[in-house]
């Protein structure tokens, strides 16, 4: 009767989130004794202008800053 | 003051999607009480190649699988 | 495969939840087609003290306020 | 290591959403010591078709209805 | 940076708990090269009251029917 | 219309859970114009043995390792 929620920044492969599907059932079934038939699981791929971490958008942090960064290489 | 969640593998029409709503709603005003215009409700129509039930992705096993299919077929 | 999750402030008698599972899952059994075995539904019955509605908790807003209550009793 | 997910009907500019992690993090730090680093916000921006308030959805209260508010002007 | 909810009705060990949380880090780490620091799971213990499946609470799903299983003990 | 969901580990005195909910709901408000009523706020405070972070659960990192630290110490 589980029911797994997974929320990610960015996106995955079909096979890469049949991978989690199949791991994570194994997993209930495995350490809780769950029925593998009643497991559900939803994948959100979360755009990384929403997810934020740290205090700042995942965008954001990812971004290359390339004024910024160029004037600490040279001043490094 | 319910919020109510609501995830489904696939998509629905705007007008399954507000009868939903006035169900939903309904329910909630009728068995608990609340307040018709405090509840929210948000419908998720997740696609099948993010959601997995019985170890897989319902894309995957919704999907046809002529190969296999075709030597099962022969081999009843 | 829906899954619902239905979070409210305070609680609910049994009967009051077995009522809603029965009216959800026959309302996406009516209007989406659903098999009703698929259908999954958490209830939150979530602490008033743990619940914000209007800027504060539901605690706070539904709490007595001794100087205005003392007025309201004089008054009476 | 507090995760929040916000919910809202209709859209966002990255600005805003960048206001609101920066803010709900801040908040999460002065009031309860959370350590900023392990603060995860996912922001959805849920279409108006699915997000439904008041037993309606919100794409419908909000439409316009130019048939019967001319009629409803007419008869006032 | 996932974020995984995990809603089971019932309770588990704290063993079977640390193992649920190993097992899916490590598949999110796996599968999509994930951070293991970043990956935080929530694993909710839903009473059996509160969890509905096949239009009807779980706690009463399981619960004997005494004049029922009467019968049908008796019939066996 | 926002709905907000807080999970943390462990808990927050009520002072704290009502900071939170004023703080978010200001944010709502002067960054995206939203209608304070509407905003609706959830805190769960999770038990420090349901909350995964790293790989572990919180509950086993933040254990003292007595006899580990002191094996760990002698040989340092």
């Amino acid at each position: 009767m589980p029911f797994v929620s997974i929320r990610m920044a960015g996106s995955a492969t079909k096979e890469q989130k049949a991978g989690l599907v199949a791991d994570v059932t194994a997993s209930l079934v495995a350490r809780l004794g769950k029925n593998p038939a009643a497991v559900q699981i939803v994948i959100e791929e979360v755009n990384t202008e929403n997810y934020g971490a740290g205090g700042q958008l995942i965008a954001d942090r990812d971004a290359p800053k390339p004024q910024e960064d160029a004037h600490a290489e040279s001043s490094r």
